[in-house]
């Protein structure tokens, strides 16, 4: 790393806090060997003087590396991202550091700390953000990052790669109501991801353009997995009133649904028509194969380590904001009502 | 990295060929400005003169990186072998660095130039291994690597990771032939793989331990992926005598067979019975549940991580070569002959 900016030096820095200048180059380094009040000062007087560190151009070929952090690893979803990635990152002779969080949105200290030691070219987190403090850490030491599929709603300055989930929602709903269906349920993804919220508001305009109504008690959030599908599946499909079709969150939440279909003596589509959610590699294959949403998760991948390698090399990405475009896929999980 | 051999120095080996000892070092750690034949001469001497390059017994906590190297990413098989490694790599606050061979059982030449540049604390190799010139190249410089789920019989040397393959060929074939069938097809994976055999081996001992005969015929070998299981499954189901049973090499062949049952207008369990292998968590998800053999994945992505752990701190593992055991699941894929 080299230091090419036109602020205050590590050294005047050092001088200012009456420290040695290897005690802030150890702290900008990550370095565990620094007492933590002195590790405090040092960020903070980094932080007043908007102490921003950059990096070389170009890293030698073949040694850098970026970090890819899920909340959580397991379905075929974080695969495909995962191909994503490792497909663009090798076009740059890039590798990749895997890791996930254990299911938390956001990194724990011990993370940041191991991060910063290491350093990575940059970063990328799936489903998970920075704290401010986190991402001015980041930041002062010339790491960037970029979120995919955020949890919520990025600060401006965070680059971010997404897919239109509002008309994900919107095209699927609209798929039902054409075929005549009316009592239509959904399963939402977690409530406080933004992504949940804005194929609900999808879901709700296509029944306000229909002139249908949503019925509120339809409409259950879960998380992404395939229990949640066959759980909300089981109590949804066992009302009085039941839904003719359900809108799910996830291809795995539709295949938890068709499980539960399936164990009510329900035929898929005949008595129930399922839309999924991602377009997985399995979509085609289940029984029957789902109807669903395609969200084009290795662009994604891809497309948010293109913007990162960027940033890397010291040059303004294009685009910071990119949500690319989902798209119905009709198979044979959907059918008018009977 | 500390040089504390007993053999021929650096210094000794650089007098021996006449070159600086700084060229021979950067011939050691990966470095790209030497002249090849200068290397091949580098590396031809280091080989006569049994070179071994020692690591520190311990590397700083959080510093360490592993190399995870899959033949190909793709599936949920990958990703619960992913899901093991991490888990313990985390364990012993290590990184590790994910990377696939673009369908190659062999790593090419340039993927070893940067993984000796960089230098992990061992490699993981998933179906897939080193030539033995590679196998060197990664000894001399003291980089460990262990084989999981090998392709074909790594040399003794070589630690390695898989699970019990005869004892799953048998143990599923036993259960079909226990619920009457006697015209029971395979599907295997690749047959250049020893894990293939080692499951039509398993398959053939359990019918001549039941006097039944095996139809060659019924032997199919494909990949391990959905589309095998589909194409073998629309060619054996098509058969004028076909098979009342399926064993495939996957559940992901297992799906596939699946759906070409179900475009045949065959019911599984009622008309064919279906065993697939893996256990992989959607096996009890997919319509029907699917009778499988449990390959304990995550388990094996652990403990090939311990053993390459424990090599990379210089002590030798317990082990070398281990075989977990797989386990027969019985759902609702297999019933007895119409």
């Amino acid at each position: 790393m080299t230091d090419r900016r036109s602020g205050p030096t590590i050294a005047a820095i050092a001088g200012e806090l009456g420290l040695s200048v290897p005690t802030v180059s150890k702290v900008l380094n990550g370095r565990a060997d620094v007492a933590p009040a002195t590790r405090d000062r040092v960020e903070a007087a980094l932080e007043k003087h908007q102490y921003r560190r950059r990096r070389p151009a170009a890293a030698p070929a073949g040694t850098g590396l970026i970090d890819l952090v899920f909340h959580r690893l397991g379905s075929a979803w974080s695969m495909e991202i995962i191909r994503g990635v490792e497909a663009a990152a090798a076009e740059s002779q890039t590798s990749v550091i895997l890791s996930e969080l254990g299911g938390v949105h956001r990194p724990p200290a011990r993370w940041l700390d191991t991060t910063i030691a290491r350093p990575p070219l940059g970063v990328l987190l799936v489903a998970a953000n920075l704290s401010e403090g986190q991402h001015q850490q980041l930041d002062r030491r010339g790491i960037p990052y970029v979120v995919i599929d955020t949890d919520g709603e990025p600060p401006a300055d965070v680059a971010s790669v997404g897919s239109d989930n509002w008309n994900g929602g919107l095209a699927a709903t609209r798929h039902l109501l054409a075929l005549g269906h009316r009592r239509i349920a959904m399963i939402t993804g977690p409530w406080d991801m933004l992504c949940s919220r804005a194929r609900v508001d999808g879901f709700r305009s296509a029944h306000e353009e229909a002139g249908a109504a949503v019925d509120p008690t339809l409409v259950r959030s879960g998380n992404f997995y395939v229990e949640a599908g066959f759980q909300h599946g089981l109590e949804l499909l066992s009302l009085p009133d039941r839904p003719t079709a359900v809108f799910a969150g996830s291809d795995m939440q539709a295949l938890g649904l068709l499980r539960a279909a399936h164990q009510l003596g329900l035929r898929v589509p005949e008595d129930l028509s399922v839309v999924g959610y991602d377009d997985l590699p399995l979509a085609s294959w289940v029984g029957p194969p789902l109807t669903t949403v395609r969200q084009p998760l290795r662009e994604m991948g891809a497309a948010a380590t293109e913007i990162l390698l960027d940033m890397a090399r010291g040059r303004s990405p294009k685009v910071r904001r990119l949500n690319l475009s989902t798209e119905l896929v009709v198979r044979e999980s959907t059918a008018a009502p009977a």
